[in-house]
């Protein structure tokens, strides 16, 4: 008989959200009428921005035209998309990243996933705790030996590289979710350096790279020495320009990356790709473009500041509340600590009947996040305002 | 240091379409100013569906406003696309699929790649020869076991069930890419039988169902006794509605599909899909729903009218030509056996330097194809209809 992959059997369930929405719905139930504010949700609420909706119109219309129709593209993407990547999101930072070394995808949480079919399920694999379980997941179905990388709030959540087990992959993701925290400069070359000397490849999930605010924080791992010998950057359209549901994403992957035996990574990634994936919607890779264009980079940060104004005024009200607060700088992500000793459930409950404000329990990406919750910036502004205010009352209770 | 995947290593270049490219371009150098008309092209040639345009636009400007804007959807799908599948596609031809069995993608092809995800390495792989090349690939980079089921002219190009190795795992395509030739229900339900009475999974690649003519073919597994139990059934929107460059596909797991440890393979794909896919693009699932409309079946239909008018006039050129031709009946493919004794790149070379007609050489899809060719019918009707003109004259060379 047919056997299955039997590494499923060792994923845990995904109990996080469907255990807020649990709580939650009882407290709804028990507490009629009550106005809940979510600051748990990871989705944007802003709409895509104007300058891609139009684009996104005029390329769907012209796919009801003989002429003008686009059927099959480069499984790679479309070279119109992928040159103004290239040109905006590397070469305006004088970093060296080549057409042929961007693949453009369906989004990052699916190259994530997929990346893991071109490397052996021999290696040893770092993930931060706390992390984007993603990585965890796709890791335990592959069969992979995880290593654990601690961040801790006494080492500002930046993981230390190990010196126990060395591991041959390592995924960081800066800025970081959940935590919100960045890294810098130096804290970045650091792990470049100690991939270079131990031959490890690192993972560097780049979604929230739109999000930097703060000079010394590096937009892309290529900034860094020798970056392109030892890791993969993964980018994301969704948080950035409301892409969430209209999907769009890609990879690069640097000719660089070669194995002893003189294999090329970038040649592996292209052969999955072309072989396990089609090419991402023609028109949504159109409306990406646009976003390139004066009118669409003026309305992407608007989108940015507008999250990001509303992370100050969580910020402030978290502060005011007399609570310890990390991210939220650099990241649409506010990560806070428990009041004295109590760990993420209570604070989480806490906040639902205190304050009817729904954040996510930081215990819920790691053992590292006990006693941490997860606020996101993403709501309406009116609706930030308001839970920064009820925050605010936590501090009479 | 960190370790590939080194199946990759066993993995043959996809020369076939770039070898065809590189001998027309030879061809058009040496001679200037030929009209080439290509039918070895696996795209379709007319444009979406007017309906599925019309709600593309539609869903694509909605996203531009805060109210009407869809982020993230379920990984699944979304419920108004899946309720339409559900009645449209099988309850109304008696079939019981329930809309928790069924899962919208990106295309079948992605599908087709990523469900080797959740079976295991050991399976040994039953593909027939002929093939579409994802199938092969694949399961050559996951390691796996293969087997070849030899499909030849003197049984009608239908697979056996082998007596020797039993597969784990068949792959099953039909109607046929590239032969073209469909299976009765009494050829399909063989193979049913077969894979429940030895412990077999069957993947049935449904991508060319809309083409189906004839009563007597299935157009799902499903209709056979027992499928439930044993096969997984994959469908596109590419070749019915010019979704090729829109991206859509979905997948049927269904619940009966459970191991003799208890394991329910829906469970394993619903937890594949929500780790490593975010759903396919909402506006694109719109505009499929749209397909559902009276209008749209109606342009559906027209469409695949279109080609297999197209299809007809080939196969009448073909014939006319004294040459044996296979499909093109419940299927967009033609398969055409090249004059006595020759084989597929000579009778490649002969196409193009009499006919200025690029088709695929069958050698390209495995050893079974050599000596055959691949016509499909995606053409322009004029392109078509000159086509056939051409063919017919090889009688007087």
């Amino acid at each position: 008989m047919y056997k299955v992959n039997s590494n499923f059997q060792n994923v845990s369930g995904s109990y996080l959200f469907s255990a807020v929405a649990h709580r939650v719905s009882q407290f709804c139930e028990a507490n009629p009428g009550v106005d809940i504010l979510r600051l748990g949700i990871g989705d944007v609420t802003r709409p895509v921005c104007q300058a891609a909706v139009n684009e996104l119109v005029r390329a769907s219309a012209e796919q009801g035209i003989a002429e003008s129709f686009v059927g099959y593209g480069p499984e790679q993407g479309h070279h119109f998309l992928i040159d103004l990547i290239v040109e905006h999101d590397y070469r305006a930072r004088g970093i060296d990243v080549s057409p042929d070394e961007v693949f453009v995808s369906d989004g990052a949480k699916s190259d994530l996933g997929n990346i893991g079919d071109i490397l052996s399920t021999d290696n040893i694999v770092a993930i931060t705790d706390p992390v984007y379980p993603v990585y965890l997941d796709t890791n335990i179905m592959a069969g992979r030996r995880i290593v654990t990388l601690p961040c801790r709030a006494s080492g500002d959540f930046v993981p230390v590289p190990p010196d126990d087990v060395i591991p041959d992959i390592i995924y960081l993701c800066y800025p970081n979710n959940p935590t919100g925290m960045s890294l810098t400069r130096e804290q970045l070359a650091v792990w470049v350096d100690y991939a270079r000397s131990h031959g490890s490849l690192i993972l560097f999930d780049s979604a929230y790279e739109a999000y930097i605010q703060r000079a010394g924080v590096p937009h892309s791992i290529y900034e860094l020495e020798g970056a392109r010998e030892c890791a993969i950057e993964f980018r994301s359209y969704s948080k950035t320009a409301g892409f969430t549901g209209l999907r769009l994403g890609y990879t690069v992957v640097p000719r660089d990356l070669v194995t002893s035996d003189g294999i090329r990574l970038n040649d592996m990634w292209r052969r999955r790709q072309s072989t396990k994936f089609n090419g991402a919607s023609y028109v949504v890779q159109r409306a990406a473009a646009a976003l390139y264009t004066p009118e669409g980079r003026q309305q992407v940060k608007s989108n940015i500041g507008y999250y990001m104004t509303n992370a100050r005024l969580l910020i402030q009200g978290l502060a005011d509340a007399s609570l310890t607060v990390y991210g939220g700088i650099d990241s649409p992500y506010v990560w806070v600590k428990a009041p004295a000793g109590m760990d993420s459930w209570s604070f989480f409950d806490i906040l639902l009947e205190k304050c009817h404000i729904v954040a996510t329990p930081g215990v819920g990406f790691g053992e590292c996040g006990e006693g941490f919750m997860r606020f996101t910036s993403f709501n309406s502004r009116a609706n930030t305002i308001e839970a920064a205010r009820r925050i605010r009352l936590l501090n009479r209770l």
